[in-house]
């Protein structure tokens, strides 16, 4: 599978960091939350997650221009007992919605129970790792789901688009310097790879998309009209909705027929639903008898018998963790195609994107 | 791929129940105990998922005899909070085990807050279905996490068994008569599968495993020395990773190398980790505006254009639940193979298993 080699520039971490906060301050988002915004967006991007980093602030700030999204949101909890509650995210950034439900998920368990925070009139909100990497920062494995903001997948057997590629995350606290972190989508392949594939005119894996009649397809212009597949068939479908499900029924999100698209429609909030939990580890056993297992489990993977050609086994998150300590002290890559984007967005408020201190092929 | 007609008899369901009651009563199982570990086999039958149902009865049978699993098991709670708690299984039945955790859980959350159950000394349990389904019934999500009792799994880039095929469960209240219900585990094939396909001599996809030297293979004799794939590579790494941990770092339960071979190794208890959690409806909202909610979602999804040839698209669970109703009425399908063995263990104990009242090819 061919896959057009993308040029990327490396920028300094900080002031992409505070030139995606000052676009946020243009479009009337307030100092704080314009920052937390910012850094959420270049965390991914220090992770190597560039399809939610600042690819996605153009789309963040034509919403919030548009008043699809609330610049100056005031989440509020509608309903608690002890150890559950609803946000209303009162249409904010989804950044900045889902920071405040993690925390007051870790605020109701205060370290002795478990908590679930169910969000609704939210919005996108990044990588979900993000979120779950808080709870595992305050010592509790970290849950997050979302809806996504776009239906681009049918149910299995079906062949029209009902259901989000819906991301998760868990995030457990480790002594290792670094937290295991699952974070994944349901589908095999993102659309983006098929949007490249078509404009290479190559075909693609009969295992990423289906055409418009719901059949798998190889070419990536059927694909596009189509809907892209679930991982693992009929698993993925139940996965997707599963995650759906949990994101948007505790708290009234929008759910199939009812989700918008984050792209094409700016005329209305999306009601992005999410949902949010906490396990505090020392509600369960002592975290020093947690650490000695955990740093055990570690090491039993990192150090089995490697596939002929592989240099490391990695956690889950393990790679993402290097690569945002590597950037953060070399600069962090975004692609020329995205830096052309922000200096676009930068002309229209007045502000002046971040010079690249470097370039590097893909 | 050609995969060998299996011949299925059908039975009846109540005497296939009695006879596997009694088989567990005869080594040593408390009657009501071995009732409930009975119906919980032939549930997964019931629900067409053969692989976890009645084939599953000589192991345990074995592992009771051997006192490799304690047929008089006392589960008890070694610690807990107002809603987390750390049960030991006391080595007994899976089953047993998960239903007690199960309504632990139930029982701290009391329907108001969200409570979870961290099992330590458990055993392989069947569907990890059959416990969600509980919470479901009682007006809860239900979460069911489970370390798998056989390392067939290598960590992404290995070439050394180190991980379970660990799978987990949610279940959604519904008011459409059944529970909406994920049960998946995390690889791409069951390895009975690929055994068939070495018995037939075809060859395998080449997604289903790795061979010994960590490297896909379609040669299903080498797949047999090798590791199942995970599903969408390393995502269902680092997925059945997730499980893993969450199943056994919160209790105390066996990982990675401690993780001994339920069929090979009957010389000790497996210490099997487990995690049971519920999210009770009418904790975060009104159960009839979720009820509504749900069903919409439950319309959207089963209402979409259909694929060319699909007569219907189905809820997760959906499928099981109808198979379960028509078993129930009609007499349990299971494999002459299985029937066999549950002969030649009947004959072990002097007990006479069900008579088959049909059959039919696969």
């Amino acid at each position: 599978m061919s896959q057009q080699a993308e040029r990327y520039v490396s920028v300094v971490t900080g002031e992409l960091e505070e030139f995606c906060a000052a676009i946020f301050r243009a479009v009337d988002v307030p100092e704080q939350d314009a920052e937390l915004a910012a850094r959420s967006l270049v965390e991914a991007d220090l992770r190597g997650v560039g399809s939610h980093g600042v690819v996605r602030l153009q789309v963040y700030t034509d919403r919030l221009a548009a008043r699809a999204t609330n610049p100056r949101a005031e989440p509020r909890i509608l309903h608690s007992t002890r150890t559950c509650a609803v946000m209303d995210g009162d249409n904010g950034l989804g950044s900045i919605v889902g920071v405040r439900a993690m925390q007051e998920a870790l605020r109701m368990a205060g370290g002795e129970d478990c908590a679930f925070v169910a969000v609704r009139n939210g919005n996108h909100f990044g990588t979900a790792a993000f979120f779950s990497e808080i709870a595992a920062e305050a010592g509790a494995i970290g849950f997050t789901f979302t809806i996504g903001g776009i239906n681009h997948m049918t149910p299995w057997g079906g062949a029209e688009a009902m259901l989000g590629n819906n991301p998760f995350a868990v995030a457990f606290p480790t002594p290792l310097g670094f937290p295991i972190v699952l974070d994944m989508a349901c589908s095999v392949a993102a659309r983006g790879k098929i949007i490249v594939a078509a404009k290479d005119g190559t075909p693609i894996p009969d295992d990423w998309a289906v055409g418009p009649d719901g059949k798998p397809t190889t070419d990536p212009v059927r694909a596009l009209q189509g809907f892209v597949q679930p991982i693992a068939g009929p698993k993925g479908y139940a996965l997707t909705m599963t995650v759906g499900l949990l994101s948007t029924m505790l708290s009234g999100g929008a759910f199939g027929s009812e989700v918008t698209h984050m792209y094409e429609d700016l005329s209305q909030p999306q009601n992005i639903g999410q949902l949010f939990g906490v396990l505090p580890v020392g509600a369960f056993l002592d975290r020093a008898d947690y650490d000695a297992h955990i740093k055990k489990a570690a090491e039993d993977v990192k150090s089995v018998r490697r596939a002929p050609g592989v240099e490391e086994i990695f956690l889950p998150g393990e790679r993402e963790h290097r690569a945002k300590l590597r950037q953060r002290a070399e600069g962090v890559a975004i692609t020329a195609a995205v830096l052309a984007e922000l200096k676009e967005l930068g002309e229209r408020y007045g502000l002046s994107a971040p010079r690249p201190i470097g370039s590097r092929a893909t």
